[in-house]
Parts: structure tokens; C-alpha cells; sequence
């Protein structure tokens, strides 16, 4: 068989094994949830062979250490998805939900009912435990997924999936719910991304690279997760020591994040007051301070002058842009023409103002008075998330249980036609 | 300037103009739909003209009358578009809608808000009042429109187009909001199709093909509105007359349609009943019969054998292909191999079996004693529809203003930052 034969006969098996998931209970899925978690822990030792493997050829690669410490699992980090997995269990299922009921004058009744999307395809680098995550959540909304992870972590990702479907399958896990792609190569990308026969839905999860690589070839929707250009608008309003606390953990808290700040616009009544006393915060913490010619002239030694480029940037890092604006219309205008429409902040007193910021920023959630590290499914009460979308059709911002399942219309009538009515 | 720097322009264009849209109250947008309706109709002269062009080019085509006739405008026709978009006027604005609001232990206030998506792209064939549908069910809901009309009907489509912007500019409409490419070559639809910098989604409306491009070219989110290979099963436990009786409206009432009947699947216990009733009226209203062994075994003369081909034929004519199968499961196993995930009923007093069949049958909207000619926007009460979709993601089944919208997330807060909570 060819690669492209494998996959389209993963993609025949896992439309079977979505059929049969959408016909669980919720307590089935829970049962076979928990059962999951047990076959992880007790098939740790060849995920720890596999992971073994997979360290020695980074090693010999010279992949960073940090890219290596991503990729290695220990017994506690193996103890930690387990614990995701119970956590998934416990959280309320989506499916079935009545999300609208009526009836139309001619008597018949229309329901609106919450079912699962299907099959969905997972497209993700290199750290093993999205294997579970991802495999977890869209298994506990009733679908089907096909996973292709990098090549980095192969030996793990294939004994995670094992291990999942194997444990999972002695408490009724219908066969091939979660299946692994063998292959690491381009051509199984392309393959799955073509297959729109079998899969409703792809979601990359990695780098701009990977999601320009599957947004290019595929044919069924794709739910992107880019970049997080993430804004704080300090106005002349502002009280400045929240504007300053809120920029700070933005910044500070977890950098590498796609929530974190990336922007600091300062609105110029408030300049002088604002960016002395929130610079110094930031120094100290040792942000390096990328800063737009008004915004040097007030701050002095220490910065950077910024480039055009750095008000595209996602640095993921401890640096900050930081540019002086003329008007809440100038910071509106910045935000939507260089931001990413991800997470972006107004810190004022005015409500007026605020709400004409929440109005007018096209993203996915804007905040008033509170850090942009909010942008977050477990934040948002969602319990765990899949990922936050930058997309804006089905799902957009955090995207949880919910955002991974379609509806349906069941309409009950007693013989109406379209003729008689 | 090329063609696609001209299309890249018009991307630009509509971003802002879709900025400046989703801004506009709801008595401003009904307003300015007003207007345009009145605009469509102070320009019928132009619009008459340049369908006057497209006709001839097309007799001189030899195209055949069905398509001219659908080319075709008239005073009627136009006062039916302007009425339509009247009625479009007085829908409620989905945009603004608060779909849901919740507070977090850590004060903070999250609120979900029906937005517009952005820019949509339609793309169309021959029939030039998509040109006004379409536009004004996107605008209601605050979104900027790309249309890119066929060949067929480019003097038609540049006349109503114009005619809808110039008409509701007079009452506040932002430049820019409707525009139609004027190109009408394969190059503007991949042009289109990949301008995912200013489209957030693209539309198809018309046959396979059309689809098939777009889909394959597509970078942004394609909504498809692909075929109806409809069934109805008449259960064992069905009432004949009823049976047939929603059989004879689904298949003959307009058999043009997606929501159609295709193919009727009998319960073998009542096929001796039934069949010879529901053909002796279908064959009274010039429904060809293409029937398995066993429906040809109790039918007798007059009918043809079906071919494997039937039973995945959209006939959008008076043809109705027929199968007696064994079982309510042998029943949802056909559907779910051989429809188009459309618009499905079963006929029957069984409530449990009903209910089994709605919950396995996997289509857009599962019937339960109800024609599927049912499966429409206007007889669910969403007043006008852009099409039915057959996808999963986004939207489903029949496709209204709520579809043409995004959410996004507004947090209210009081300084909270992550590091604190």
C-alpha cells in the first residue's frame, strides 16, 4: 500500500469509529476517559522507551536544550496528562445540549441539538503530550481524530496513542477513535489535508510555517491558531499604577505565551506620568524596551529605538514596543492595522471610552482593566482548551469542548407537506 | 494595474468599509437598505439595459431557454428583488446580541457578543438577483460584500450592484461595502480565493464545479452549499397514506430544489402495502421510477431498474429512485453511505424509532412524519436564507443573518492581573 492508501484507509476507519461515538452516553465517554488516563500510566514504560529514543536523536541532531526538554517526559510529566485526562472526564459533555427549541405556525417542531463535528485531523510539532490533549478533547465531544505529530517525537506519540486507544478500548473505545499517522513526512500533510472525504476539520497546531503549510492544501475547514500581537492601551484616563500592574504581568508573567503584551500604547496626555514609573518596573525585570521617538524622549537611557517591524512582532520574549499615540482613535487605528485580532487591553476610568475601545477593536477579546493573560480557556471557566483561534468563523478566541462540535436540526412534525401549508 | 493588484485593491476597500459597517446601528443599516431598494428601483432603466445585453449575448450563445430565462429581468422581477430586500430590512439585526455573560471567581465580567464576520466573498453563476440577495443579507449583518457574478450576467451584475451602492450611499452607506469584480475570467476567482488578508470567508453559490474550484483554491473558510441526495424511509410502522403522501410533496412539489426527495427507502414488512399506493400516485404525476429488484418485484410494470449510480443521483427532476430495505438500521446505514448529509425523514408511529433514527442519521436536518422540502430558511422562520449548508463547521443546514455573524469576547475588569489571581 501506497502512504496516500494508508491514510485514506485511516480516514475510512476513523469516519466508522466517529459513527459510533456519536451513539455514547456521557458516561461511556467518561468510563472510557478514565480508562485512558489507567492505560497511560500502566503503559508507561514504553512511552518512556519510546521518549528515550526519541531524546537520543535530538541529541544527536543538536537540538537545543530547550527544544529537548520540551520533547522529554519523565514519570510526573506522564502522571500530569493522566491527571489532564481525568480532569477532561469531569468536565460537562457538550453534546446533546438543546441549544434552541420552537415550533412554526404549521405545528411542526424544530430542534437544535448539539452533536459532535466527527472526524478531525490534528497536525502538530514536536512536544508529545498534544498526542493526549488533543486526542482527549476531541474524543470527550464524541469525534474521531487522526493525529500527525513531528518527527521529533515519533516513538513517543506512537506508544501515547497506543497506549490511549489500547486503554481506552477496554471500556468500549470503539477501534480506530484515535489513531496515529506513522509517517512524519510532507506528503502524509498533504494527503490528509486533502482527504475532505473523511475529515470535517483540521487544526494545526504549531508554527506560522506548519499552519501556512496545511491552510495552503487543505480542502475541509482548518481552525488556525496564529500569532498573539497583543496591545495594552494606557489612555489619558488611566489610573497609572493599574495601567502599569495590568502592562507588567502582560509582559512578565509567562512571556512566551501567545496571550502575553507585545505593544504598549501610551496615550500622550499621560505619557509623562505613565512610562517613567512603568518603565522602571519593566527594567527591572529585564525587559528590553523597543520605543517609538516620543516615547525615547521621555524614558531616556536604556531603550531601543524601534523599528517598523517591531509593531508586527510577536516576541515571545522579555522585549516590548512601545509607541506614544495622539487619541483613543490613533490606538484603535494602530491596534487594528498591526495587531493579529487576538488579545488586546484599554486601561481607563472612562466607561465611555472603554466601551468605544471593546466596540471598535476587531478581536477576539478585548479587556477593559485586565491583563490580556485572561485570553484563556481554563481563565474563561471553559475548563481545559484545545487552543485559542485567530479565525473568526465557528471558533473564535478560546477554543474548548464546545467549539469542537457541530449541530444538527431535528424537525418532528405529524405529516405536514410543503403543499398543504 | 493587473488584475490582481485591482483585486488586492478591492480587498483593501472592503476591509475598511466593513470597519466602518460594523459601527452602524441597526436603524442606520435598516435605513440604508431601504434606500437601496429604492435605489434598484429609480435605476431599473440601467439595470434593463444592461440585462438586455446579456440576453442577446446569450441567444447568440444559443443558450437554452431555461437559462435565459433565468437571465431574464423585468419590472416584476426587479420590484420582487427591491421587495426583498424591504423584507431583509424589517428582519431583527442579529449583530449586537449579548449570547451569553458570566462572571469568574476573580471578578472578572465575560461577555460573548454576535459581531459581523468581516468580508465575505460570493461567488455566483448565471442568476443575476444573487447579485442583490446576497449583498443584502451579508450587509445586514455588518459585513462588506466581493461578488464575482458569471460571464453570463456581467451587465446585469454591474448595474444592481451599482445601483444598491450608489442607492444606499445616499443614506449613509460606507464607500465600498458592495462591490463586484468586473472580471469574469478563471484568474479573478483564484485572485479571490486567495486574498485571505482581506476575506474572512468565501461563499460559492452554484453547481459542483464552482465549488470544486473555490475549495481547491481556497485559503480563507469556504461555506458549501452542495447537493441533496434526500431521503424518506417509510418504516414499518408507518401510516401508508401519510408515507406516501409526504413522499408525493418532497418529491414532486419542486423537484428543482436541494431539499428534494431523491430516493425513498421502504421497510420490506410494508412494501406490499405501500408501494403499489405511493407509485400509482407518483406515476400519475410523471415521476419516473428507477426501483432495486425487490420494489420492481412488487411495482410490476412501468418502472426501470435502478443502477448503483442511483442511489447517489441528484435528480432535481421528476425521477425517484426506490429500494426496500430490511431494517430501520439497513435504512440508516444507506442514508449515511449514500446521502449527502442534507435533509433525511422516516415515516413512522414508532416514537423509539424515530428518536434512533434522528439521533443516528448524520445530516444537516433528520425529519421525523415531515416532508424535507421542510429544510429552508424561510420555513425554520430565520426569514431570508443565503442557501443550505452541507458542512459541519459554522453553520449547518439552512444558512441565515445569525450565520453571517462572528462573536467576540469583551472582559470587563477592575485591574485584575494573572500573577494576582
Amino acid at each position: 500500500m501506497t502512504i496516500k492508501e494508508q491514510i485514506l484507509g485511516m480516514g475510512a476507519n476513523a469516519l466508522s469509529a466517529s459513527r459510533a461515538l456519536a451513539n455514547l452516553s456521557t458516561k461511556d465517554k467518561n468510563t472510557i476517559l478514565i480508562a485512558m488516563a489507567d492505560g497511560l500510566e500502566s503503559s508507561a514504560e514504553q512511552i518512556l522507551t519510546g521518549n528515550d529514543l526519541d531524546i537520543k536523536t535530538a541529541e544527536e541532531l543538536d537540538l537545543t536544550s530547550a527544544m529537548i526538554d520540551r520533547l522529554r517526559l519523565d514519570e510526573q510529566r506522564l502522571a500530569a496528562i493522566a491527571d489532564g485526562i481525568r480532569q477532561v472526564a469531569s468536565l460537562p459533555d457538550p453534546v446533546g445540549e438543546v441549544i434552541s427549541n420552537w415550533q412554526r405556525p404549521n405545528g411542526i417542531d424544530i430542534t437544535q441539538l448539539r452533536v459532535p463535528i466527527g472526524v478531525i485531523g490534528i497536525i502538530f510539532e514536536s512536544r508529545p503530550n498534544v498526542t493526549s490533549d488533543a486526542a482527549v478533547l476531541c474524543l470527550k465531544a464524541g469525534n474521531a481524530t487522526i493525529l500527525r505529530g513531528g518527527s521529533e517525537a515519533i516513538h513517543s506519540n506512537k506508544a501515547i496513542a497506543k497506549a490511549l486507544q489500547s486503554g481506552g478500548e477496554k471500556a468500549g473505545l470503539p477501534h480506530n477513535s484515535i489513531q496515529l499517522i506513522p509517517f512524519t513526512d510532507r506528503e502524509s500533510v498533504q494527503h490528509l489535508a486533502e482527504m475532505d472525504q473523511f475529515l470535517d476539520l483540521i487544526i494545526p497546531r504549531g508554527g506560522a510555517g506548519l499552519i501556512e503549510t496545511v491552510v495552503s492544501l487543505a480542502r475541509m475547514p482548518v481552525i488556525k491558531h496564529y500569532d498573539g500581537i497583543c496591545h495594552v492601551f494606557a489612555d489619558k484616563k488611566s489610573d497609572v499604577n493599574m495601567a502599569a500592574s495590568i502592562t507588567v504581568d502582560a509582559k512578565t508573567q509567562k512571556p512566551g505565551v501567545c496571550n502575553a503584551l507585545e505593544t504598549l500604547l501610551v496615550h500622550k496626555d499621560i505619557a509623562e506620568d505613565f512610562l517613567p514609573l512603568v518603565a522602571d518596573q519593566l527594567i527591572s525585570l529585564n525587559v528590553e524596551l523597543r520605543c517609538d521617538k516620543d516615547a525615547m524622549a521621555i524614558i531616556g537611557d536604556g531603550v531601543i529605538a524601534a523599528e517598523e517591524t517591531d509593531w508586527r512582532a510577536e516576541y515571545l520574549d522579555l522585549i516590548l514596543a512601545i509607541k506614544v499615540v495622539d487619541s483613543l482613535t490613533g490606538a484603535i487605528e494602530h491596534i487594528n492595522e498591526f495587531g493579529s485580532q487576538h488579545s488586546d487591553c484599554i486601561v481607563t476610568e472612562s466607561e465611555s471610552r472603554a466601551e468605544r475601545f471593546l466596540k471598535e477593536i476587531d478581536s477576539a477579546t478585548v479587556f477593559w482593566n485586565t491583563s490580556t493573560r485572561f485570553s484563556d480557556g481554563e481563565e474563561f471557566g471553559f475548563g481545559a482548551e484545545i487552543g485559542i483561534s485567530t479565525d473568526k468563523l465557528h471558533a473564535r478566541g478560546p477554543m474548548a469542548l464546545r467549539e469542537l462540535t457541530s449541530y444538527k436540526y431535528l424537525v418532528r412534525g405529524e405529516g405536514q407537506t410543503k403543499g398543504q401549508s
